[in-house]
């Protein structure tokens, strides 16, 4: 019997081996060291799930609604959905324009599988898992554009993007931007959307990190363009803590892919829990308790930041790039790295060394196909501001005893 | 952009539709005539979810189990599921034969999509959602085996199946099976299983309603017998009215096809919601509670068919097949239907004539591929013993009058 080769492609995320590791490294060294260990690898969020959702996820339990969901979301959910949306600036949506998922992963396995065999374009670096499953998974080629680096500054190669482009069937966009933290202006995606337009390419635009924006500002949605070429895919589980709940939704404006899409989902799992649907109802409705919890976390992160880029600063004695959403550093660390190490070798050189010092990270060639050798992911989102803090000031010793540890 | 083949030719159950049409005409017939809709379509189960089992999720997401789940479930789940299944007799399995899914439905999706373009042999009448959804979505083929009816006896075809084994790849097993309500002997799987190993065919055992047999027998599973060509799929939706909370788990002793499940089903959703797993962790271990609800659960169904069937037979004037499990009778109701009405017309002519004297079932070819027009499948899991029992006199009246409607 053939396996479908679609399962010899894939693999897990080697975010979640990392952890697995740091799992059974973390009691050794803090036993050894008398330090917490640094679990800065994971994109997961530290934080509890707050509890007015919890609340009503029991409640729905209690009200028995535990019985077979409907089909690409119970109406009332997606009324609560457009109606969020639309506090947000996104209009022109109806339940028509939704499909609920299990969380934003199972949104882009379905879109990327809805296409299979697609020719996309990305940047450089891209979330592990797009490369590891949901790209392979659907026999999707991937052809990616590196973000312009310098002086504290990461910009998109417009030039090579527009080259691109012309070849491409979609444009993968994560907004904020995993693993760099960048948030894309309104400009950038303006200009964005009119070359996928010209190039005639659908945007699959990656949402997850939507309501994690720093500094004051907000959140530009593709949505708040025109058009049927443009899926947003969104998820419950950063906004509010809540991984393990998977709940997402998947909205555009061509209303001939949500049914689809709709068919499918139900094909692999007969549709989203259905109280999980009600927590997220009334996650959203609950305009107070809902904007308390999302400042709170965001002005938490925001606090973990500004700590990190200090120290990382210190650490490079140079400007670095202080990302404006979601919750993570994207670093060079081949500076610090002996020219003797291969490039091949640089990412299980360095992800060694910060194990047997107390750090987890995801070293950089994880986000990439073939660059960023040498680079790494760090999450501020599993610690608080101390440990971040003191862990990043511990990265710098192990980073600044490198090159004779070689 | 070319839109996936797997996508189009797939649809959504006709007993959603159907269940959909019950539901706007239900308040209309109740209106008029003063008497209860008798919703007999849907595999739903209309107990209420037991109580220990809600607050165990309630008591998973107060103790912040609301993080990301483990790829294929978490350890203490598949420990739980292992220890359940020894004490059901099926031993001999660890960990690694376990896969935690979305249902019974992602296991079936999933193992189907491994062995994607496969020639497939089930019996026939065979469950609508394999034929609409898990087959066509992965590319397979199948090949149906009518069961040999006669004398109230409901016997596999071993001539046939032999023939078509021989030319497949996998045998589709649903038992207790759905729609006809069989529940396969000991003896009928032996020789299933021996037919199966002959042939080098692999066997894909849906055990939805394993849980759901009558007159004090016990379900055999598939997996009582050896060998790594037998894969089970299994559900808690049924035996704990828990259709929306969606937790499932797939068994076999082939381990390496267990690493390449997992990778497939953390590609599409990341892994089962994490406090659903914790909930049927207790639903399985705290015996006492488990034990008093599916022995409360059995007898009332098993009284429900014991009506069902006394008021059938009195319809039929004859021997009618009475099923040994599931919630559900199979019916030839062409013997009542006009001469004249063409056999492509029937379902139609039958749904809508019932559906007026509001009675609401699923037409006999959702349940096949070109059998079985003027069949019915009559469930009653909706409603209590009255309501079965007055729906089905209803119907006995519709019969009788059937011909001299047309």
């Amino acid at each position: 019997m053939d396996i479908n080769s679609r399962f010899t492609n894939i693999g897990l995320s080697p975010i979640v081996e990392i952890s697995e590791k740091a799992r059974l490294q973390a009691p050794i060294f803090e036993e050894k060291s008398g330090k917490s260990f640094a679990y800065l690898q994971r994109g997961e969020v530290g934080f509890d799930t707050p509890d007015y959702i919890k609340k009503a996820i029991a409640e729905a339990l209690g009200k028995g609604l535990t019985k077979y969901p409907k089909s690409s979301g119970e109406p009332w959910f997606k009324d609560a959905i457009v109606k969020y949306l639309f506090e947000l600036g996104i209009n022109n949506l109806d339940r028509e324009n939704i499909l609920c998922t299990y969380g934003g992963q199972e949104g882009l396995q379905l879109v990327f599988n809805l296409f299979e065999g697609s020719q996309v374009v990305s940047f450089d670096p891209i979330w592990s898992c797009m490369l590891e499953n949901i790209l392979p998974y659907s026999k999707s080629r991937i052809d990616l554009v590196p973000f312009i680096e310098q002086g504290g500054r990461l910009d998109v190669d417009f030039e090579t993007l527009k080259e691109k482009l012309s070849k491409a069937d979609i444009l993968y966009l994560n907004n904020p931007h995993n693993p760099t933290g960048k948030v894309f202006s309104w400009e950038e995606l303006e200009k964005i959307n009119r070359l996928c337009i010209d190039n005639n390419v659908i945007i699959v635009s990656d949402e997850a990190y939507r309501d994690i924006v720093f500094d004051g500002n907000r959140h530009v949605s593709m949505l708040e363009f025109p058009g049927e070429h443009i899926i947003s895919v969104f998820t419950f589980s950063k906004t509010f803590a809540a991984t393990g709940l998977r709940v997402g939704y998947t909205v555009t404006r061509n209303k001939e892919h949500i049914p689809l899409l709709t068919n499918a989902e139900y094909t692999q799992t007969a549709g989203v829990v259905t109280p999980n649907q009600y927590g997220f109802k009334v996650a959203v409705e609950n305009v107070e308790e809902r904007d308390k919890w999302i400042n709170y976390m965001v002005s938490e992160l925001q606090g973990r930041r500004d700590v990190a880029h200090k120290e990382i600063e210190r650490i490079f004695k140079r400007d670095v790039y202080k990302p404006g959403g979601a919750f993570y550093f994207w670093l060079d660390l081949n500076p610090f790295i002996d020219d003797n190490i291969p490039m091949k070798d640089r990412d299980n050189f360095v992800l060694e060394k910060f194990l047997e010092n107390g750090i987890a990270i995801i070293p950089g060639g994880s986000f990439s196909k073939e660059r960023y050798k040498g680079y790494v992911r760090l999450s501020y989102s599993m610690i608080d501001s101390d440990g971040v803090s003191e862990g990043i000031r511990r990265m710098g010793e192990v980073l600044n005893n490198l090159k004779k540890a070689a």
